[in-house]
């Protein structure tokens, strides 16, 4: 398993991206993205993304080079056509614009459409907080997900985001999706000849079930916390999906997301300093609670991807066999050297 | 079990909480919001609250017709005080300013703090949709629950409400709490003998446990889907507690709330009438799909609040008989006459 520095990891990406045709400062934002994701742990969100990228720019699913347009504004919010391209790209401008327009209008809302795959939520909720908002990205994504009490696949696991400041030099990062289990833990199970846990999946009669293979049989993914998470998923699809012109799940194609973006500008409501160290004091309770029985401690959300990223960035960031073979046989193909 | 007209319930409530001391349009406002929760099956925040109003009243702890003062505001943002007085009083004030906003700035924020027990979270939200509006309403209240991990009570229920417009007579609401199961169904099961299902709550020790006593002997509520519910939890205790300058779980007197509310307008995104024909399309795919085993339809958020509303206008609202006795009580205590 090879081992690479988030330096030769993003290094390699631009390489490969900018010879399957994107330009420059695409590749470094994207490739800047995906190093992201796989230091802070989320591999599925990481380099293992870059052959299906390039399938969709040669397959013409994907413009790398989109224009990002603005197609309606007001103060405070602003609608974005992301022009079939990287949605790193679109929703990077997309944060920007919100936490733009929050630092005028203290509170902003963005909706963003024709977006390839965003990858990891955080990346993007976490600019506002380096300007003193809270952050929040939601989106809808490819059906896998039946409702509450039914059979069908009809929403995505439609994951949200907040990113919240906090005095000390980490925020608060909450990144949900509101489905069980996402469908890539269902096929490492299958994978490694597992069975699943009760409440993931139903099978394609709507019964409940533990064998993997009924979630690609015509089964589907559950929705967490029974109808609660089917109302979330169901509000995430229409603030990404309805209210952004965007499309309803089941209609998104794969791998698109429809995405809705909120900054808070914390200086609207209170000092900011004040509002850190309310934080601070809920998270130093949190810390002190006792654990329950199995538990080490109270984990602080984001604690984990922080404390990955620093572990990575020190020792490296492994890179799964299968998936450097597809990035070796992809720089063959593009005659990138693949060894920095 | 008595069974009162919405007129009736109204009324008799009027009469109580003027008799208390209540402003007229104080009385009429709270009792309006009892008959809605009651109409709508949400017993626990109807006529049943009744005397432990009054008792706030009498005991100096809530102001009936506090001063409602904004202390903060932008063009897009209200932070609240409400007074210590009744939280429907003060929600609704809070959502009409949302609302205002929202319709010039598009998108709107409120904070609302010192506020007594605000009822049902739907009647704000839904507020917003009569002006073609997706409403936002979330508090922070009481601790019951644990964070995931942890054995101490340190987060309250923390609700969330959704309202969404659609084509038809009936919004989409999404309303849900953060934990597995609120204080008063374990309550119930309790009171009947029964055993709870796993999940909902642990034991003083952070064991998991089925027996309703363990909750009023040091344990804990439970949050909904594990780190999930826990994530969002935090995060409404954050933009109802600390952004609102309110209290934080734990620090929330019961039965206090701190409040946090959004409208967002529709119109600076697209025509209404398009985004209600896209929420129309998604509840008819969700009416279509096969049920699972066990399920009879696929239930639409806020459906079953719609339902029971219509059955109880027509029908009458049902008391139960120990609630009745108590509000009889009252009646005497107060020189009212609880039959009309």
């Amino acid at each position: 398993m090879p081992l690479l520095s988030a330096e030769e990891l993003t290094d390699l990406s631009v390489k490969i991206l900018v010879a399957a045709g994107v330009c420059q400062k695409n590749a470094k934002l994207v490739s800047t993205h995906l190093a992201s994701a796989n230091l802070c742990g989320v591999d599925s969100h990481g380099l293992i993304r870059i052959p299906q990228y390039v399938r969709a720019i040669r397959n013409g699913e994907m413009n790398p080079n989109a224009d990002i347009t603005v197609v309606r504004e007001t103060a405070s919010t602003a609608l974005i056509d992301g022009g079939n391209g990287f949605g790193q790209v679109a929703c990077e401008a997309a944060m920007n614009i919100a936490i733009e327009k929050a630092e005028k209008a203290t509170v902003s809302a963005v909706g963003l459409f024709k977006s390839f795959h965003i990858g990891r939520l955080a990346d993007y909720a976490e600019m506002a907080v380096k300007r003193g908002m809270i952050g929040v990205v939601a989106c809808n994504s490819p059906a896998w997900v039946a409702p509450w009490g039914g059979t069908q696949r009809l929403l995505g696991t439609n994951p949200i985001c907040f990113a919240i400041p906090s005095g000390q030099s980490r925020p608060i990062l909450v990144d949900v999706s509101t489905s069980a289990s996402s469908e890539g833990k269902v096929r490492v199970k299958q994978a490694r000849g597992e069975v699943l846990p009760e409440g993931w999946i139903v099978n394609s009669k709507g019964t409940g079930s533990t064998n993997p293979s009924d979630l690609y049989e015509g089964g589907a993914l559950l929705p967490m916390g029974a109808h609660k998470g089917f109302g979330l998923a169901l509000v995430i699809d229409i603030l990404a999906g309805a209210l952004t012109i965007g499309q309803i799940d089941g209609e998104v194609p794969r791998p698109f997301n429809n995405v809705f973006l909120e900054a808070i500008n914390i200086e609207g409501f209170r000092p900011l300093k004040d509002f850190q160290a309310t934080v601070d004091r809920l998270i130093k309770r949190l810390r002190a609670c006792p654990p329950a029985a199995g538990f080490e401690k109270v984990v602080i959300p984001g604690e984990p991807d922080f404390e990955l990223r620093e572990k990575r960035l020190k020792e490296g960031i492994p890179i799964e066999d299968s998936t450097w073979d597809d990035i070796k046989s992809l720089c063959e193909e593009l005659r990138v050297d693949c060894r920095s």
